[in-house]
């Protein structure tokens, strides 16, 4: 699942057409969401390339592909899906179903309709579990590490990279009734080292977290069981009547001009964009861990640096977020960040100790450089004993 | 709720893509469903007007407008929508909350959320009734009519003019702790009267119906209270953090060079959206009664005449479903169908009898057309005793 908005309290001060902003050093950083804002400028430097014209009478029609099991799935976008995760080799997708939805939002819903829909009239109760820290939308029930499955069905949600810390994970609980979904969601090399195409029965992705285009609402499942894909399928006819047509042939379009980015190596830097955003992170990172080295208030997590078979390189784990974990004398890492105008959101809200807090690195330059200088200010601050 | 797919089962013979057919008289003809490719012919003739482009960059954020209750709405369909209420005088935007949905089928749910999420720790069990014959997503537990509402509290649905039937319709209720949610799916100048601008306090539109742009999954609903409208776009963050901005955009562009054509009286019906989709549902229902006039299998409800405020004349309801009703000696009116090679709805799932059944009326022309044809066959092989 992506790190997302639940809740109006959650938005940031920024809408969907801005691209200058006039932060001034009294707005509050809404920094608590993922908004991925930060790769707007290497969709700008790809000019027209990606242009996606709209002719009044195009996708009229509830269908894209009766033939498919997903049949509100374009096939120019499945296509594309495909040769994404084979240009990244992040997942395979031979002998798979690609199922739509509008965002994985949706589509973990869907997973959790179609993993519990009952074959007998009394269906039992099934515990959704995955291990803290966890990204929650409330449907999370408990901690894997902890969870006791004794036999009885439960799902386990595993999110690796994760949200919120940026770790790898994998299946922790091993029960014999148990189903896992796997959320790819961070799985990109801007991120994370491509360690191996991931081969599992259940496994979800965004466009939101892969390019940047929160604003589609594409997400997509590859699932190896025909039942279950038909299951997610009808949730999310019930649902939503299928998946926008006009966000489907963009993201084809936007997938595309991607790929060719990646196979033309020719092209350098500027057309590659996982490169192009991989630096991007890569200086924040280095900005926010030069701003924290002195701190006397935030420690961060170090992740270790694994060989990535897309770049040919031993990487630095770079997450979408940074995971902070407040020093002895501060308990309430949100509460100290909301004094510094900064809305991050707190552990609390992921199954563990408050003196963590999640904080977005996803957002525009502007909002980043100066969550950075209030991080510097408040330990300055801090250390000269204000 | 909009005549709509609910599984595959009920897939027509056409994609999206589909501008011409290979239909022969061996084909089932997927009539099952609504999905409204009759208008594709109107947006043809438009041209390049409603031409929509979207550049790599555009609309990268979840975010819209944050200081609107519905902060994934896009400015601009906001605007579009209430402008075009006013063009049709369909119903009054005025003081009221715009709450976009991935389709009205989301905005159903969303509002069967908002409507029932307690206040207080121990929510009582309420009811969602209409009445039959209603079309229903197995949210509808029982007919309005019977309904004893006792104190009890309790939704109604009401559909006007109704799916299946094409009937005016008013809430039948009147219980002291009942929401009514008024589905106006189909009630715009093609399909009927435009007999007064409707100032309910919940109202549900989908662009399916009204320009035909089903691909799109846009509906919207029109809600005076802030409370209802902040706990539907809650329902709609936590489901699909909001709805495509590509659909929002293009729907937003259809609905302008609508209201422009419709203002423009002096462009002539060819420009006029709802003249030309008025005009082309009234041929279709003139060939059904033609068809059906001397046949000894199905009789056809007829509607009154009405004045419309809209076009300024006395017109016919002319209804996106034609709902069959079979004469003595046929019993299940969708198996009677089903022998001709015509995929309908039955009775039973809009809560009657199943010597009714729902055709959509909505197909493009060669499926229409050979509707007719088999309807005709039918009744001739009938009366000569074959």
């Amino acid at each position: 699942m992506v790190g997302a908005p639940l809740n109006k309290a959650s938005l940031p001060s920024a809408n969907g057409a801005r691209t200058t902003t006039t932060l001034s050093s009294d707005s509050v950083l809404a920094l608590n969401t993922g908004d991925p804002t930060v790769f707007e400028p290497f969709w700008q430097k790809m000019g027209d390339k990606c242009d996606v014209l709209i002719r009044g009478s195009d996708l009229m029609s509830y269908y894209s592909d009766k033939n498919n099991v997903c049949w509100f799935l374009e096939p120019e976008l499945g296509d594309a899906i495909k040769r994404l995760h084979g240009v990244v080799g992040n997942a395979l997708t031979d002998k798979r179903h690609i199922v739509l939805g509008t965002g994985s939002t949706q589509l973990f819903q869907a997973l959790l309709y179609a993993l519990t829909a009952p074959a007998a009239p009394e269906p039992e109760s099934v515990s959704v579990v995955s291990s803290a820290p966890y990204y929650s939308v409330s449907l999370t029930d408990c901690d894997a590490c902890t969870f006791n499955e004794d036999g009885r069905p439960y799902i386990e949600v595993v999110n690796s990279p994760n949200n919120p810390d940026g770790t790898h994970r994998g299946a922790v609980v091993n029960g014999g009734k148990g189903k896992v979904i796997y959320d790819f969601a961070y799985y990109w090399p801007q991120y994370t080292a491509i360690t191996s195409a991931a081969d599992h029965e259940i496994m979800l992705f965004t466009l939101s977290k892969c390019t940047g285009h929160a604003g589609s609402r594409i997400g997509w499942a590859l699932v190896k069981d025909k039942d279950i894909a038909e299951k997610m399928t009808d949730y999310i006819a019930i649902s939503s009547i299928g998946v926008s047509k006009e966000s489907q042939v963009r993201a084809a379009k936007v997938i595309g001009v991607l790929c060719d980015g990646c196979e033309n190596v020719g092209l350098g830097e500027s057309e590659n964009f996982f490169e192009f955003s991989r630096n991007l992170m890569a200086k924040r990172w280095q900005k926010l861990r030069e701003a924290l080295k002195h701190s006397e208030c935030f420690t961060l997590y170090k992740h270790p640096r694994e060989h990535c078979l897309f770049t040919g390189e031993f990487t630095k784990t770079l997450p979408a977020f940074a995971w902070l974990k407040c020093k002895e004398g501060i308990e309430d890492c949100n509460e100290f960040l909301r004094g510094l105008k900064i809305a991050g959101r707190g552990g609390k809200a992921f199954g563990v100790d408050p003196i963590f807090a999640r904080v977005s690195m996803l957002s525009r330059e502007d909002e980043f450089n100066q969550f950075i200088e209030r991080l510097v200010v408040a330990t300055q601050g801090i250390s000269s004993g204000h």
